[in-house]
């Protein structure tokens, strides 16, 4: 028996890619992997596999894995189910340490033949040193490696890994993480995860110096205590966030029928969670808003926040929401309260925390004069600032001041070491203009390093789950 | 003392509006009513108050509501505070029926002095027969009769009654509602709400033939039986979501100097609103959930629920997300299976409820196809599908695709009787492409009147409160 590899280096970033099943039809996975690498720059060699094909993608292509000339360390399986064997035997013969198989149809159809044909390549590649990841799964993501999914994904890379049992949900993680900010290392749809489990990837993302927080879709794992321990070993390290689905009956029942793993008791797994010092999330939502505040703000002990901006309304909104999300809306220092006397002596003892815009019209203290004293002040852990957007949009020259007023505050923002959480309502308008300029605003605010909250409600949840 | 009228139509839609501290500079307030009315289209005599302007955004003003010529239904008030009592006087004078106090600056400030001469108000109006909407409010928006309170609202009209506490609350909920496919009817800001309050016009609106819905933003209310008998009167004869804030202390005292209303014990609340029959909602986007599946989709009984579309980690979120909040997710039935065995044999032992769109390619059966059969089976009471727009996206003719999908959608949900929740993700994509095909594909399924969500979770939220 072969010895297969443990370190998952070469999984994430191969220095050569073979595709077997490769396609000259564009609109076919086996056609997406091959243009992939090119699009994303993949730097190593791409050796397509299509016994009817010179080339695919502008890559020159091989009849089969073994006429591969040089070493292969990835290759991608899009042939059907019934080849499968016949290329993880090709695979231990050419000592390839990584197959993944986009190839479905295994014991996630329910077919009991189909599920033993699954263990038995799980076992061919044991014993021919492959490691498998897959079957019935999207596979490697990870742009600093150039090597992605799918053509179209974002190119943006950073340190935030995921890891996700799901297919569509990871390229829906990949493209609403990107557009709020988020620079993703490695990320894997694993499926079935017969082999490689995201318990080992876990464990081995927990000491791997490019990622610096991780997100996680998991329905059910083959291994409990493995899951556990690279869950441990993780969260020790860096911020792990969990979306365990599959919670109620329904959802497990779908749970095994899309990729054939046993969900489990909702309140076990959330003990699970919390011991292993990891953070649970109960859907995509909440998953991006804890990922974004978990890579894009500073660190923060305690619970007491400043809140600022919108009208009176929006603040009796935040106060509630952050104290049901367990955060202090810690009512104005002294300190704080002096400083405004001096520039709007008349607002001193009616101006409150959470810090209502609409009263402070005209009277020489901005909310982003007032976030400026709250930051500075000891009384103070973490902010959220709302922009307040319905105010400006109703106003002459809506554009510029708006602009001017998310200048002023991403200024504040980056002078403070404190997080702040910055909350830009959703770009839900019939006005095309506003729409525009919601966007260009919001992706302004993303660009410069802020994170961006499309709710008050959103934001204290985020902050609630990280304060320690 | 004169007679107060108690009949609220000549507030909603007046004959005839003055507004009080009429601005010639487009950036205030007060030039924003008047241009309000000419915008949006109000076909009564408009008397703008100057005594140093000739006109007002084209009207003719005048220097004192004593010499308007005609009679007055609405007066509008963006004199200062101090100058309010002898506006009253004149209201009283000229027999106006509504004075709206947009002027602010009274209890709410925390002042003695302030909350005095609120009260002083409310008494002398009381005895001049004048009824008071405000003070501290943004007043009415009641497009179909031609009033708003910012001339950049949207113009569209429908049956949706909405009253909110908070004026940027009010702006939001009206602008997102919209967006959204809400058409408004009779929308009010009443601010510190001294005179007219939320529970007498809820008792008003369950009488008025154009409220099909209503929506209500409170932090806390004057009169706790009248809110209830009001809610209660209304509650008998349409949806009524209630959206109450300040439920925690920092809320609470937030409220207290937003609109000096005391807000209460949440869990009184709760029951309260349990009791009259309306349904509690804790957030705003909640609340514009939860009225776009009132107002947008057809009542239901039973909590049986079909779900389909998107790939297989969506149909594990889905259930999840169902059974959460209380709906049935059933398996699939004899005849709906049979219905598929027909077509696509091989799948017909493996798809399921939710129905994973990812299996289905190539087999002849569509989700929509599938949705149509379980729509049609007496198993199910009401559905949600899941565009699942992120596989189109990664496809060529992706725009095509998808709207060729959507409009078949659209078709199947419109010949059906059973209400269809659909659930098209936020746009959030870095790519310009992406963002303007999904807004545009969104539009145009609002544009057909379906009710669109941007999560299913949100979407099982809405169904799962709304199911009797």
């Amino acid at each position: 028996m072969a010895a297969s590899t443990r370190d998952l280096t070469r999984l994430f970033r191969p220095r050569s890619v073979a595709v077997a099943g490769a396609s000259t039809s564009v609109d076919s996975p086996g056609h997406d992997y091959v243009r992939s690498l090119r699009e994303f720059g993949f730097e190593g060699a791409v050796y397509p596999i299509n016994p009817r094909a010179d080339e695919v993608a502008g890559y020159k292509a091989y009849p089969a894995l073994r006429d591969v000339p040089g070493e292969v360390d990835l290759v991608i399986s899009c042939v059907p189910a019934g080849a499968v064997l016949d290329l993880v035997a090709q695979c231990g013969e050419k000592r390839v340490p990584f197959l993944h198989l986009f190839t479905g149809r295994f014991s996630e159809t329910g077919d009991a033949a189909a599920a033993q044909l699954e263990q038995e390549i799980e076992a061919r590649a044991a014993a021919g040193g492959v490691r498998i990841l897959g079957p019935n799964g999207m596979g490697v993501y990870h742009p600093a490696g150039g090597v992605a999914f799918r053509p179209d994904l974002p190119q943006t890379r950073g340190g935030v890994a995921f890891l996700s049992q799901s297919g569509n949900n990871a390229v829906e993680v990949i493209v609403r993480g990107s557009a709020r900010g988020l620079g993703f290392g490695k990320v894997a749809n694993y499926g079935n995860g017969v082999d490689i489990t995201p318990g080992e990837m876990l464990r081995w993302l927990a000491d791997d110096d490019e990622t610096k927080a991780i997100g996680a879709y998991v329905e059910g794992v083959p291994d409990g205590r493995g899951f556990f321990e690279g869950l441990r070993a993780a969260a020790a390290k860096k911020p792990v966030i969990i979306h365990k689905a599959g919670r109620t009956t329904a959802g497990a029942r779908s749970a095994v029928s899309h990729t054939a793993a046993l969900a489990g008791a909702a309140e076990l797994w959330s003990t699970v969670i919390r011991q292993a010092g990891a953070i649970e999330v109960r859907n995509q939502e909440q998953l991006l808003d804890l990922m974004v505040a978990a890579a894009l703000l500073p660190g923060f002990d305690g619970r007491r926040i400043a809140v600022v901006g919108g009208g009176g309304g929006r603040s009796v909104q935040s106060a509630d929401a952050c104290e049901e999300n367990g955060l202090e809306v810690v009512p104005l220092p002294g300190d704080v309260r002096e400083k405004v006397r001096e520039r709007a002596p008349m607002l001193a003892d009616w101006v409150g925390n959470p810090v209502d815009q609409s009263i402070l019209a005209g009277s020489g203290v901005s909310s982003n004069g007032l976030l400026e004293f709250m930051l500075q002040s000891d009384a103070y852990d973490v902010a959220i600032a709302n922009i307040g957007e319905d105010w400006f949009l109703g106003r002459p020259d809506a554009g510029e001041r708006l602009r001017h007023a998310c200048n002023r505050l991403a200024g504040v923002v980056q002078a403070s070491a404190k997080p702040v959480a910055v909350v830009l309502g959703p770009t839900e308008t019939p006005n095309p203009e506003h729409r525009e300029l919601i966007d260009s605003v919001r992706d302004d605010l993303i660009a410069r390093g802020l994170a961006v909250f499309y709710s008050v409600e959103r934001a204290a949840f985020a902050l609630g789950k990280l304060a320690r």
